[in-house]
């Protein structure tokens, strides 16, 4: 837990469900204050950031950084959750780092934005640079589970020849965007094409393998990532979606990444209505062996929230640029 | 792996089973030049390291790092593997420091030194920002499964109202001088005196609390250690000891932590000859929840060895002073 002499200025980007319970979390910690959100939305524009949020946070809702700061207010941190693309966000990222404000974002791409965005990459790191500003891409998954406390596990690693990482997830319990995502009621064949086109499935998978990949030292020949639809055995009903038997009821992908011919790297998601037993498995094979088990999984959502907000105080520290996860100090509870 | 334009050159301070170890491990890397080895014991200096540690590494064995400097080697790292006590380590590390050179070590009060000796600490601080120098204490435990994994796992926590750890290490798999730590073949009575008199039981296990404490924001009313022998209900034979049934086999030390007179931190550590069910685990009360299995254990010697060539890099990345662990960037295989 940070100590400062005068509270960090935080303000979101991003008003969905995930933002919102973002700045709720912000708004606890009594070393932050919040003064303000952005949203795209012309609705929620000119309103105070309390209704929205339905707590007691302080600030408005301004449509864009220019607005925010033409009213007076200037952040030092900004919680960035909107897209999860590199290029989409890029335009909303630009002006605050040129306005020196430091980003966490959960946008997927940037967990390592050097894989699908390397011109895109080098421009954020010199504008952080040049403006004093920090960025880093973090959450729960991308972020921390399937990437993250991998590479912590191999820090008492003599060798390592291999890294299983499973993540099953009971997506029943996953807010409606969620179960959206992994095809809940699709016609299996139209997931497979949705996904083909970028348009579905878990994004920031191979973000997570790429950034094992070098922390680790491992140049792969490839990353090879699968998606399959998970097809309902009998209807299920949840708390948003009807899915009869037969339909799409979750999502199984797959990634294998090699170097030399080899696999070094397997990821197993599946993100499954009414799945069974779930949980993280992270399995390093080398000297010492350790198998890592997680019961029960990490709640995605809680656990993105937080990821967030308890990189604020790490990523401050570690100075200007654009960051990995694996830049920054340790996770902890800030 | 870190990249670097030249080789880094580490020397040895400490030639005993872990040290030879620490070195040999060093020397398989692509970036480092081992450049020596130091120890108190005139029987070994002089020799060539190779002799010593029984593997092709360059480099002589020196009585102290003067004879080290007087000889023309100068280290950029010295990793440490001499001493539990940070008042034992200092004369050691004093003239590293003032040489500039960064130091690694497994003592374990230098976990966390301003626990017990904050005014050494202080100085340790001075010496490393005049000098230029970094200096971190790490190992398996302490430095990773009872302290520093519990703190990565908050990292994605809304709220943490409690952490439990436990670990139960199979002594019979360890080496000669932790059985001998653990009491084994003692007279539980002898073994609690001694307990009391500092000279038996796991080291650095007030250290693991205060770093806890440290990153989570929770000043401690009071950490409170207890060590029980661990009486053998068999004859147990291992490789270095006969332990006849009634005897000491093993130890049992707990650690609880309060915060307003409420238990937040819990710690049980088991290293038992014959140990059933070896394994570590985390749980960290709070929101998501996070329950956290390691099976088997992580092995003790290889991660301790792995624990500190491992931090090399991610020690000089974090600039000169007197660090944690949980200052620098996440662990990692290097």
């Amino acid at each position: 837990m940070p100590q400062h002499g005068s509270k960090l200025r935080v303000a979101q980007v991003g008003l969905g469900l995930i933002g919102i319970e973002t700045i709720k979390l912000a708004a606890s910690k009594p070393w932050i204050e919040v003064v303000g959100g952005i949203d795209v939305d012309p609705a929620k524009a000119g309103r105070p950031l309390a209704d929205i949020v339905g707590a007691a946070v302080g600030g408005a809702v301004y449509e864009s950084f220019d607005d925010m700061v033409a009213a007076g207010v200037k952040p030092d941190v900004v919680l960035h959750t909107a897209g999860s693309k590199v290029d989409e966000a890029f335009d909303q990222i630009e002006p605050l780092l040129e306005a020196g404000v430091h980003v966490i974002s959960s946008c997927e791409e940037l967990l390592f934005p050097k894989l699908r965005s390397p011109v895109r990459s080098g421009e954020i790191d010199r504008l952080c640079r040049k403006h004093n500003a920090a960025l880093v891409g973090t959450g729960v998954n991308p972020g921390f589970v399937m990437d993250l406390l991998p590479v912590c596990l191999t820090g008492v690693s003599r060798s390592v020849t291999r890294i299983d990482v499973t993540r099953i997830v009971n997506a029943s319990t996953r807010r409606m965007a969620l179960q959206k995502k992994i095809g809940s009621g699709m016609d299996p064949d139209d997931f497979r094409a949705l996904f083909k086109a970028g348009k579905a499935g878990h994004a920031g998978f191979q973000e997570s393998a790429a950034l094992i990949g070098h922390c680790l030292g491992w140049a792969f020949d490839s990353i090879v990532e699968t998606c399959e639809p998970v097809v309902a055995k009998k209807n299920i009903q949840t708390q948003f979606f009807s899915v009869d038997r037969g339909l799409c009821c979750g999502l199984h992908q797959v990634i294998n990444a090699k170097v030399g011919g080899e696999v070094r790297l397997h990821m197993d998601l599946q993100m499954v209505l009414d799945a069974h037993d779930p949980h993280d498995r992270v399995v390093v094979h080398g000297e010492p062996p350790i198998d890592c088990r997680l019961a029960g999984g990490v709640a995605g959502d809680a656990a993105t929230v937080a990821a967030l907000v308890n990189a604020i105080p790490r990523l401050i520290k570690v100075g200007p640029g654009l960051h990995l996860m694996a830049d920054l100090p340790v996770p902890a509870f800030a």
